[in-house]
């Protein structure tokens, strides 16, 4: 017997959730592959548009792992009290681009981050656009929904 | 000129907030390999002898994922308020391996994550135990310290 489809339909309520999770999120955690094999990290990050940003530096290893294979997985979404599988969480598959840090991209992410102020200009710091194609919420047990880059987007 | 270690020597201290984050660990981010990308998920896990085991079902994709490469990361260790990167956190390369559901490993589990008695049992889900390889851990700004797999053991 065929096993069942695991996600629902998306719905408008699961569209709402995951603007949501998007919404709250100030940082994250990124998969990169690093030799060969997957590497995750905590990232800070502000949203907008559909698409994340982030800031890193040159020590850390998810930073040159980017530039050599820029395809990389981001979870956002915190657990709260209780158990920490009934909260909601989205898996974001994003390809990554390094971003020129000018004063308008700057200036976008320190709106979500403002402590970077410290250190946005240290050369060995890149801006990093993370651009979602694809997205898995979860929303709680056996509540799971696929979303697109469109359902990401908030309608305005 | 050649780029500054950006790792400090592991000392006792940093071995002591290893122990910490690891026995605060109730759940992490698994990433896993998935049709050659990474992906990043949340799971429940519990710790104990240096080990994590988590019970995953075949309904997620970090599962089968898992099964064809069992070499992963976990990211442990939550953001309190105010800057997500003052907190501190821990990335260890992991190798999966499923193990049976024996009444040992089961209670083991159980002790850590007690909700998780409403569906062990099931035939489609998996106690898979992770074991690392090696850890990075990240206390704070410019605290960084390689650990390894005797490091993370707590000294009886």
């Amino acid at each position: 017997m065929p096993k069942a489809d695991p996600f629902r339909p998306t719905d408008d309520d699961a569209r709402a959730l995951a603007h949501r999770l998007i919404g709250q999120a100030s940082h994250g955690a990124l998969a990169v592959l690093s030799d060969g094999a997957p590497s995750v990290t905590r990232i800070a990050l502000t949203a907008g548009n559909g698409v994340f940003t982030t800031l890193i530096s040159d020590l850390a290893g998810h930073t040159n792992a980017l530039r050599l294979a820029p395809e990389a997985s981001l979870l956002i979404g915190e657990p709260g009290k209780g158990d920490p599988l009934a909260h909601p969480r989205m898996t974001l598959q994003v390809t990554a681009r390094f971003i020129d840090k000018t004063d308008d991209n700057a200036t976008a992410y320190l709106a979500g981050q403002p402590k970077a102020q410290l250190y946005i200009g240290f050369a060995d710091f890149h801006l990093v656009r993370l651009t979602p194609n694809a997205a898995l919420l979860n929303a709680g047990f056996g509540k799971a929904y696929r979303l697109t880059p469109a359902d990401l987007l908030e309608k305005t």
